[in-house]
C-alpha cells in the first residue's frame, strides 16, 4: 500500500477504510469549529461595514473597546491581513495610534504594515514617542519623506525632531527642496518654543484688500492654503501683522468692505516664546489662533488652539508627575528600565533626607530609651506635618503656574497660609493631644505632642509656600524637588520639636 | 484785624506779613510736590494712550505688571475716577478680571463702578467665583439681565448658575421672554455636562443647500448668527446633524457645490455627557467645535474648543489638588475659613491613619526599648515606601484620566510596576542596608532594614496601582482619598516589616 504525500490540511482521496475514518474525524472537527464560530458570531455584532466596526471599536466614552482590541489580536494571530486592514481602516487615525499603544511590541509589528500609507501620515504625530520610533524604523526614508510632506509643517517637524540624526538627514534628503528648507528652518528653533509649534502655512492678506479680493484669492489659490484655518491675518507693508479677520466674519460681510474696517486686534506670539507661556495666553484670552512673528515683527506662521490643548495636557502632566518625584515622562510603552530611570533618582535623594531626619532622632536616643511612647507617637507628628506641607505646596505650585500667585500678592498669600496653618494646627493639636494623652495615660505627653504639632504645621505652611516661591524667583520649576525639601523640613522639625519638647517637659 | 474765612487750599488775599509768610510756605510746598511729581514721571513711562497703558500693564509674559496694579491702587486712593476708567478701559476683559483678583476687597469695591457696562459683560465670566458674586451684588437685577443678554448662552448660564435663587429669579424676570426661556433650558441640564457648556447659537444648513445658498443665508441673517463660528452643521430632515463644513472650506469652494459633497464626518456630543469626557474627545480628535445632540439625536447646540481649554485646566487642577488632599477649589480670593474647610478634613483622616500606624509600633515597644536604633531607623523605611507609593499612584491616576490605563492593559501595568518596584527596592535596599549597617555598626541591622524596604517598596508598587484602579472600577474619582490609603499601607507595612523582622533577626 503506497501512502501519498499529503498537503497539510487538504483532505486526501479516500483509499482505505482507515483513511475514511481520518477524513470523517477531520470533517467532524471542522464542523465543530464552524459551529463554534457561528456561536461566536451570535455573541458579537456583525462587523462588516466600516460604520459597524467603528461603533463597535469605540465605547460610549470614546475609549477603545477591549473586545475590539481582541478582534485585532485574533486577526493578527490568524495572519488575516485583509481583516486587519478592514479593522484599521474604519478607525480615526487618533484611534489607530491609541490601538498601537495598547498592543504589545510583537503585535504592533504585525499590525503596522496593514495601516494604509495615507492614514499613516496622520497616525504618526499621535503616537507615543517610543512607539513612533519603532514605527519609523520599519519605513524607508523615501516613504517616510512622502508621508511627512502630507502633513502641516508643525506635525511634520514633531515627527522629524524625534529621529536619530542619520535618519533625519536621509529623510530630509528625500524631500523636495522647498519642503526641506521649511523643515530645516522649523527645526532651527528651540524645542517647546513657538517656532517649533507653529505651522508655516497661514492665510495673509494685504491691508488694502476688500472682502471680495480676499475670497477670490482664496478660491484661486485653494491648494496652497492650510487645510483648515480660522483667521485671515491682515498685514502691513513690511509683512507685519496688524489685525485679523475671523473667517466667519469675512464670510458674512459684503464683498466691497475693506479688511481694514473689519479686522480685530491680534495677540502676537514671539517666535522664541515658551510653549507654557503660549498655552497661558491662549487660555486667558480664549484665542483660536494667533500669528507668530520673528524678531523684526514679521509674520512667520501661526499657532492654532488644537495644538494648545495637547500642550496644556502635557504641561499639567509634567507638573503633577514632578510633584510626585517622577522625572521623565513615562508612557504606556515605557520599558521597566525607563520607568526605573525616571523614579529611582528621587528615591535616592529621599534616602539622604530620611537619613538626615534619622540622625536628628538619634540625638534623642536617651529620651526614647526612657520613654518608648515617644517612638510610638513621633511618626504622627511628622506625618501630619508632611501632609499639611504637601497641601500648601501643591496649592502654591498650581497658583504659580496659573499666575494667580505673583510678587504682588506673595506676602498676602504666605500670611493667609500661616493663618490657615494655625487654625488647622489648633484643631489637630486638640484631637491629637487628647488622643495621645488618653492612650498613653499622660496629660503632659498630650500637651507635648499638641505643642509639637502646632510648631510643625506652622513650619509646614511656611515651607509649603516659601519653597516654591523661592524656586520660581530663581527661574526654576517650582514643582521639581519642592516636595523633597518640604517633607525634609516637616520631618526634621516634627521629630526635633516633639523629642526636644519631651526632653524639657517630660523628663 | 479781621481774619477772613479761608476756602481750603485756596490762597487768600495777602492782608498782612503773616499771611504772606503762610502763602509763601504753601507755594513752596506745592512747588516741591510738583517737582516730586515730575520726578515720578521720569521713572515711569508716559501712560496716556490706551496702547501705552496696555503695554505697561502687561509684562512680556502677559502677566499683570505689579507696577500697573500700583497705578490703579494710587488712582483709587486719590479717588481719581477718570484715571481709573482710563486705566481699566485699556485692558482686555480677561486682564480686568485678573486685576480684580489681585486687589483687596476694599479696592475692588472702589474700582468696579469704573468698569464700562459693555466691558463688564465680558469680565463677568472670567472672574473667580467668589469675586463674581461680590461684583454681582453691586448690580441691580435689571442691569445684570442686560449685561447677560449680551453674552453667548454658555457664558450667561455660567454666570447665572452661581447666583442665589432669589437673585437668579429676579434677573431671569428682567430678561426678554426668549432669552429667559433659553436660560431656563440651559440651567435645566446638570452642571458640568454638555448641556451647560454648549452655546445654543449654531449655524445649521439643510443638506440640500449649495455653498451659494448658505453664504446668502448667512449674509441675510448675520445678526442671528453666533459672534464667532468655525463649522456649519449640515442637518437632515429630522434636524439631526449628518456632517459639518468648516467655514474655511466653504469659503474657498465654488457657489454651486452642494454641502452634501463638501461635508466632513462629525463627532457628536450627547447633551448629558460629562465635561471631562468632552475634553478627552476634543483632545483626542483635535476638534475645534462639535455639535451637541439631544436624546433623539437632534442638534441642540455646539461646544467650541476655547471652552474646552478652560475645562482641561480646571480638571487637571482638580486632579492635582485631590492628590494633595485639598478637597474644594481654592482661589486667590478664598477666605482663610474656606481654605481651612477644604484642607482640615483630610488632615483629620490622616490623624486616624497615623494613629493606626502608631498602634502598630506600640506592639513592638519591648523591641524598641532593647534597641533604640530601631526607633531611629524606622521612619526611613516608612518614608521611602511612602514616596514609592506616591510615584506609582500619581502615574496610575494620570494614566487613568488620559485613558492610557484601561482594563485591557491593567494587568500588564501592575506587573510592570511590581518589576520597577523590585529594581528600585534592590538599589535602595543596598544603599540603605550599607548606610544603616555602617552607621549603627551592625551587619544584621543592615540586613533587616534592607529586607524591610524591599517588602515595603513592593507593597507600595501594588498599592499605588491597585488602589486607583479599584476606585476607578467602582466609578469613583481615583485621585480622591487614594494618597491617604496608599501611605497608610506603606506606613503600616513599613513599621511592621522592619520591627517584626528586627524581632526575628536581631533579638
Amino acid at each position: 500500500m503506497s501512502q501519498k504525500p499529503e498537503a497539510p490540511n487538504v483532505p486526501a482521496a479516500a483509499d482505505t477504510a482507515d483513511d475514511i475514518d481520518i477524513i470523517r474525524a477531520r470533517m467532524m472537527a471542522a464542523e465543530a469549529e464552524l459551529l463554534e464560530r457561528d456561536h461566536d458570531d451570535d455573541d458579537r455584532p456583525q462587523l462588516n461595514t466600516p460604520e459597524e466596526i467603528e461603533d463597535f471599536a469605540l465605547q460610549d466614552d470614546y475609549a477603545l473597546n477591549p473586545e475590539y482590541i481582541e478582534l485585532v489580536v485574533d486577526a493578527a494571530d490568524r495572519g488575516d491581513g485583509m481583516r486587519l486592514r478592514e479593522l484599521l481602516d474604519a478607525l480615526h487615525p487618533a484611534d489607530v495610534a491609541d490601538l498601537l499603544g495598547f498592543l504589545s511590541e510583537d503585535y504592533r509589528e504585525q499590525v503596522i504594515p496593514w495601516i494604509p500609507a495615507s492614514a499613516l501620515a496622520e497616525v504618526l504625530p499621535e503616537l507615543d514617542d517610543d512607539i513612533r520610533e519603532e514605527v519609523m524604523d520599519t519605513l524607508r526614508p523615501g516613504d517616510l519623506a512622502e508621508v511627512l510632506q502630507e502633513l502641516d509643517s508643525d506635525d511634520a517637524a514633531a515627527v522629524l525632531e524625534d529621529m536619530g540624526e542619520a535618519q533625519q538627514r536621509e529623510v530630509l534628503a528625500a524631500m523636495t527642496a522647498s519642503d526641506r528648507e521649511a523643515m530645516v528652518t522649523t527645526l532651527s528653533y528651540e524645542e517647546e518654543t513657538a517656532g517649533r509649534l507653529m505651522q508655516r502655512e497661514v492665510v495673509a492678506a494685504p491691508i488694502f484688500w476688500s472682502v471680495g479680493d480676499t475670497i477670490e484669492h482664496m478660491r484661486a489659490h485653494g491648494d496652497d492654503l492650510p487645510e483648515l484655518f480660522f483667521d485671515i491675518y491682515v498685514i502691513g507693508p513690511t509683512h507685519k501683522p496688524v489685525g485679523a479677520v475671523p473667517v466667519s466674519l469675512l464670510m458674512r460681510s459684503r464683498r466691497e468692505v475693506r479688511l481694514e474696517d473689519l479686522m480685530e486686534p491680534i495677540t502676537e506670539i514671539q517666535v522664541d516664546m515658551d510653549q507654557e507661556e503660549i498655552a497661558y495666553i491662549f487660555g486667558k484670552y480664549h484665542l483660536i489662533s494667533a500669528p507668530v512673528v520673528d524678531d523684526g515683527g514679521r509674520l512667520v506662521g501661526q499657532i492654532t488652539v488644537d495644538d494648545i490643548v495637547n500642550i496644556i495636557q502635557e504641561e499639567s502632566r509634567e507638573d503633577i508627575l514632578a510633584l510626585a518625584g517622577v522625572s521623565d515622562e513615562e508612557g504606556r510603552g515605557s520599558t521597566v528600565f525607563e520607568v526605573v530611570k525616571s523614579r529611582l533618582p528621587w528615591l535616592v535623594v529621599n534616602l539622604f533626607t530620611a537619613f538626615l531626619a534619622s540622625s536628628l532622632i538619634s540625638v534623642f536616643s536617651d529620651e526614647i530609651e526612657k520613654l518608648v511612647a515617644l517612638a510610638v507617637l513621633m511618626p504622627i507628628v511628622a506625618s501630619i506635618g508632611g501632609n499639611s506641607g504637601t497641601q500648601a505646596l501643591t496649592v502654591s505650585v498650581r497658583a504659580l503656574s496659573s499666575r494667580e500667585l505673583t510678587t504682588t500678592n506673595a506676602l498676602r498669600t504666605v500670611w493667609r497660609e500661616v493663618r490657615v496653618g494655625w487654625i488647622n494646627a489648633g484643631v489637630i493639636a486638640l484631637l491629637l493631644g487628647l488622643g495621645a494623652g488618653v492612650w498613653q495615660q499622660s496629660f503632659l505627653l498630650g500637651v507635648t505632642i499638641a505643642l509639637a504639632i502646632m510648631i510643625n504645621i506652622t513650619a509646614a505652611s511656611l515651607a509649603g509656600t516659601l519653597v516654591p516661591l523661592t524656586l520660581s524667583r530663581l527661574d526654576r520649576d517650582p514643582a521639581v524637588a519642592s516636595p523633597i525639601f518640604v517633607t525634609m523640613v516637616t520631618d526634621c522639625i516634627g521629630f526635633f520639636s516633639f523629642l526636644g519638647l519631651a526632653g524639657i517637659i517630660l523628663l
